[in-house]
């Protein structure tokens, strides 16, 4: 077992989230990756007496990260491109690896980060799209392949705004003060709304999948506010939706690369990532179309691509490379998750169609007999008979019942005389 | 520059697309891997003699591959449990690096192989889901997460099948034998529609991320004969798409997995991945709700897999860690695609909505005024005015334009005394 000593600059909402995933879940890692990820300093310009720090030191002066030697790793949670640009320069000078959540200093710096050492020095998953692991996904999952085109949701507030106005027929305004009192939209929302957030995290994959280069400048920039409710029902009326897109497209003229509000399919997958969530949408000459989708944004999500990123650095500092795969069960341990449920204890609604014979009292005779074993019905659906002596199909969504019961139950049903054919049993997906 | 010296086993479709992906994009790896990938020997029990081997020495037979002491790599890409279970056998007591893209062999002998060294040996992202990079999503890109729960439409044989009876009313039996015409059911199809290949897969993911055991064994298996056209019809009235799920949950009693079609809410993100794609989502403590979706077969997107493992092990060998990020412009290449394309010379379909006076002849002068930059209209939308005087919207979707034609057409048009107000524009998504 290696253990692998991090250093956290910040102490706001994300790395709160990278504390917490690591009490709760440092264990697991440990048992996947064989790193232990152990909190040693944080520095914040804000001391927070209410987080409990995990043993680590604190102080106020960021520079007391760079002059900690016992420091193998540093996690760069502050944002913006003043103290944390200083502090991502000053460990590469030394040599320290660094993961950064920032996307602002990786699309106005990025070139300069990521020259020479930056490559393996500095990770910036938790930079585009928070949890969504698009960053390895398009760096080494599609690296065999050419992108071709690139759209990313990739701003939560302006998804959630468009969302609303389409679902309740609430108009901008409304919405906006709505998503800044649910904290999805800041108090001054325009890095937001008028698309310079998704500005600096298109840069970011222009760079690492298309260009090579980090380069804001390049982008044409348009937000959402020109955007009223009557043109979201339009879009809908000539069957689309609108979103706030990222758009890359290798032409052969170049790159195109661009933000601004776009009319989608409805139909497309695209269309249907709803409220913050983000999804980017890869096109390549290998692997066609893949799509990533996640929460974009929030405390442990974002800290969940953090970790991501500090294991692969651990991993490379360590030399322990290869799959992380969860450790089998051992006898020791009283934990259940590593056991497989039998089926027949595993508890699903179910889509029942009965084809019966079309006679009075059917009906009662179904549901009485599914009572018998306690299994009650959510909704039911019986047309007319296509006509005289045609078997009628009834058909019952069950409340939740396990497996057991539901074959039970579904014997007791085909025994009865007035069901004329096989009964189709399919289970409903449970709730995701 | 590094070179990694690959031997491949088998020469049928995935072999044959890993072979293009490297004569097309070796170049491109190299700038963003620093690895150069050389095919040295190729082993197949059937010679193809119309397949340009780019060189490597071929023969029929597969311990050629593990007596060659040049190769630092095998990519084992002929399936089954058979010649392959002892070919990556044999390389494992070697200590030769193996990329394999075979489920079955995963799903059977999954604990054996990944054992000791096999964790860093063997690599099997192509045996899940294609070339959606699922494996690398859950082994490192939620490697801090707790894994709650796993959907995923993992056999695009049964949702081709299903999309088509939904979409086009057509039967099962002739749906599936259209389905072997275009080669996405095999002629023995029961492999596929039986829920044997998903069970395969859902097991790698059971491993994976819940378990750490590789056992088919405990999984609930069902394929999906015995839906209907009715069954279809009669889940979308009560709001749902019926799907073929592989569904791992963690509850307090253990980890239930299973395979079988389920209702899946019309609205939610699985239910629309349509066609052979696959996708999977996943649900887990601190990242919440992700899912990767993608083409889950063919040769391309197999292999497209297959090398992304094999870079990711390349790079283990090299010991040349850190991301992969294409190389920037350099002055020599006359390559567009690294150059930025102006926004003015982007071309898009545009949604216009024009408030003008309600008066004869505006939609003429509208139209005339669009026809002066050569801008030809797709779709148009005018309701009825809501009262005198009030303004009326007219809705256009333009055909494709250059953004410098569009923005002079809308100088134009604003000029124009009809038009009432702020004309509102926002593009169309290209394709994608």
């Amino acid at each position: 077992m290696t253990e692998v000593t991090i250093g956290i600059a910040g102490l706001g909402t994300v790395a709160q989230g990278v504390l917490e995933l690591i009490r709760r879940n440092g264990e697991l890692m440990r048992q996947r990756s064989g790193v232990t990820l152990r909190v040693a300093r944080i520095a914040s310009r804000r001391e927070r007496p209410e987080v409990d720090l995990m043993g680590a030191r604190f102080s106020t002066d960021l520079n007391d990260l760079l002059n900690d030697s016992e420091l193998d790793l540093i996690l760069e949670l502050i944002g913006g491109d003043g103290a944390a640009l200083d502090l991502i320069r000053g460990a590469k000078a030394k040599g320290i690896p660094v993961v950064t959540a920032n996307k602002a200093v990786l699309a106005l710096h990025g070139d300069e980060l990521l020259a020479g050492s930056g490559k393996s020095l500095l990770r910036f998953e938790a930079a585009v799209a928070g949890a969504i692991p698009i960053i390895q996904g398009i760096s080494t999952g599609l690296a065999a392949n050419r992108l071709q085109s690139l759209f990313g949701i990739i701003n939560g507030t302006c998804n959630y705004i468009f969302g609303k106005m389409e679902s309740a027929g609430t108009p901008f305004a409304e919405v906006l003060a709505e998503a800044q009192a649910l904290g999805y939209a800041e108090a001054d929302p325009s890095f937001d709304i008028d698309g310079i957030d998704a500005a600096h995290k298109l840069t970011i994959l222009l760079g690492l999948g298309f260009t090579g280069k980090f380069d804001l400048s390049g982008l044409h920039i348009e937000g959402i506010r020109h955007v009223t409710l009557a043109d979201i029902q339009f879009a809908k009326e000539l069957g689309y939706k609108i979103k706030h897109l990222g758009i890359i497209q290798n032409t052969p003229a170049g790159v195109e690369a661009r933000v601004h509000p776009a009319l989608v399919p409805a139909n497309a997958l695209l269309a249907n990532v709803n409220d913050v969530m983000n999804a980017v949408q890869v096109v390549s000459d290998g692997a066609g179309q893949t799509l990533f989708s996640g929460p974009g944004a929030g405390g442990e999500a974002t800290a969940s691509a953090v970790l991501s990123d500090a294991l692969a650095l651990a991993r490379q500092l360590t030399s322990s490379n290869g799959l992380f795969i969860q450790e089998a069960d051992n006898a020791d341990s009283d934990d259940n998750s590593l056991n497989i449920v039998p089926m027949s204890e595993v508890v699903s609604a179910n889509y029942l169609r009965i084809p019966t014979v079309d006679r009075p009292g059917v009906f009662a005779q179904v549901t009485q007999a599914l009572s018998e074993f306690s299994i009650s019905i959510d909704a039911a659906i019986q047309h007319e008979a296509a006509g005289v002596e045609q078997p009628v199909d009834i058909v019952l969504l069950t409340d939740d019942v396990a497996e057991a019961a539901m074959i039970a139950a579904l014997e007791r049903l085909e025994g009865l005389d007035i069901v004329a054919a096989d009964i189709v049993r399919i289970r409903v997906a449970p709730d995701f």
